[in-house]
């Protein structure tokens, strides 16, 4: 029991890393020494230094005996930094806890090794699903090329997101508006369609939540036919703008988005529309570990009919609109309930004057490769 | 707090009777004697006897020097029983507490100055708010002349209730599916649009909660195009099933349905379609005072449109079908956000895999007469 009480406070301070430190991974760790916690630390905006030498660097002397927990096995590897496999047996840390071992193929098992062959205890598997779940985004990049996506959608009751006119404004309240900016800040990027940037002109930034950094932002349209007046094309020098375009993109386009300093992904097709598969296989090559779409209904559908939804957040706002007005989801092509992607409910509460609620793709089925 | 402990009693007494007692109130009371209940009543299965004398009948000798709680004004005028509030004087109750007056012409104030003039010590208004809601279908019923609506919608993630090919079942689970039951034995009359009892062929009954009585089934179809052979037309001799139809639907179809055993409802039209209100107003006229409706998409839409809906409920399925599918609200013609029908979110919770939320009608807005 007293291991998943220190593994938990691992687990929640590795969250605090979310959305700063991609390509690596929100590592959380925590040193105990004698039933007090001498040491924390989380993987660091831009990805060093990691959890470990942090919370080691804190321990100081008291680090020698003590125990360290730690979300992710620690990396066993020279890369950018000394190994931390290393770093804990030179502190001469005399247990570590483990809660999920890496899928990296550079590090699998030999981090832990490393530890057993220096004569430190090694437990392995302390909370390892909620650690699984946090670190999910950095196993699918690594181990299928592509992040972890978050689809969020706020709707009416019935499903729409705009008045037949496109008035769109504001649909869910600033409770719900505020949890979005939040929920912003954990991801690494922010995903929108064309059709979206040309509507609402968003700036798919950080507000109002006092952050020192910004997610990547990350537009879909095959034709790269967005407006080179509006909030993305100003920014794009400040905060990255990616854009995931189709080859046949006009080339004179390319090299005026390019001028505006955002970077281009050439992507391929499936039919008319890009390729959600290639559209994150290229997110997940540029390191991105989770990426949180705010729609619009066409890339939805494309990402959900692709099976490349790990989780689905919607906020419903008490208002109906019918048929006419534009729907939250576009047309997936869909002939039978049984070809539907499915959620699990994971939960629901009220915010504001709005419900929130949060899906996970249903257990069992394919992760989405 | 006392009384209100008292009348919260009452009040949940008094809901035993919903959906059984029409066109009566589903009124409930309990007589307290030095602490101790020695009476509780509801208003029986159809609308006789009232909740007074049945909790009077319990209490017995030890009435004398009690205080009733009822939540409604006890009536005062002979109808087909002697009136309540001359029942609680024979009984020489003590003191009367309150939570609403009624509104009904006949006896408004009216039972309320009986008592004090024997009298008895009156408290009117605990838990007015609650009694009003419970109530408000009999309230509307006298008042507007149409009955409480509640719409209940079961839908995907993105608002549809079925594939383009019209695949419904099932979207939302079972523990939706027995909610759903509890909820139609709540209300006098289930109902829904013609394009769903065509496509369903449900039978809208009552089933798996034991109950005793059935609500009366409404089916609105403009030209009575109903399936002759369906569960409906099959046992419209048994359980009542009333249809609402345009004065033009087809004589011999009137006919057809008629020896069947349906009653048939001549209601306006509105532009092709039956005009909502005059279905509703058709329905208080026969003493209705609380509706179920339960879809389709047209009918759904035509009742919001015509600001008809008191009480939303929503079952959300985690499960998407994309913009093919068929939207649970039809066209509306809804040209701005700000004309967009609007609700209060009352509750939410899981119901077993799925979200069932309740919204009421936005305060403030008109009661849609």
């Amino acid at each position: 029991m007293t291991d998943r009480r220190y593994m938990a406070l691992a687990l929640s301070l590795g969250r605090r890393g979310q959305g700063m430190c991609w390509p690596n991974p929100a590592v959380g760790c925590v040193i105990v020494k004698d039933a007090r916690i001498v040491g924390r630390g989380f993987t660091q905006p831009g990805g060093r230094p990691h959890a470990e030498p942090v919370a080691l660097a804190q321990a100081g002397a008291a680090a020698r005996g003590a125990t360290a927990y730690v979300t992710l096995e620690p990396c066993s590897h020279h890369g950018k930094t000394p190994p931390c496999a290393e770093a804990l047996i030179a502190a001469g840390v005399a247990r570590v806890v483990v809660a999920v071992e890496d899928s990296d193929a550079r590090v699998s098992g030999r981090g832990l090794e490393m530890l057993r062959a220096a004569g430190i205890e090694v437990t392995l598997g302390v909370m390892a699903e909620e650690a699984a779940r946090d670190l999910q985004g950095f196993f699918l990049k690594t181990d299928l090329g592509r992040p972890f996506l978050t689809l969020k959608l706020a709707t009416t009751l019935d499903g729409r997101i705009a008045t037949a006119s496109g008035e769109s404004q504001w649909i869910t309240g600033p409770e719900a508006r505020r949890e979005v900016h939040a929920m912003r800040l954990r991801h690494d990027a922010v995903m929108v369609g064309g059709g979206t940037a040309r509507a609402d002109d968003p700036s798919l930034t950080v507000r109002g939540m006092g952050a020192t950094a910004q997610p990547v932002r990350v537009v879909v349209s095959r034709r790269l036919d967005l407006p080179l007046m509006g909030n993305l094309a100003r920014t794009a020098q400040d905060i990255p703008v990616w854009i995931a375009h189709g080859q046949d993109a006009d080339p004179n386009l390319q090299q005026t988005w390019r001028d505006l300093g955002a970077e281009l992904l050439p992507c391929g097709l499936e039919g008319v529309q890009l390729s959600a598969t290639s559209v994150l296989r290229a997110l997940g090559k540029r390191g991105l570990t989770r990426v949180f779409c705010e729609g619009g209904g066409a890339l939805a559908a494309s990402l959900l009919a692709a099976d490349m939804v790990d989780e689905l957040i919607t906020f419903s706002a008490g208002m109906v609109l019918g048929a006419e007005g534009h729907p939250a989801i576009g047309a997936m092509g869909l002939a039978r309930l049984a070809e539907a992607p499915k959620f699990d409910l994971i939960s629901q509460r009220a915010v504001g004057r709005d419900i929130m609620s949060v899906w996970h793709r249903l257990e069992g089925r394919a992760a989405g490769r």
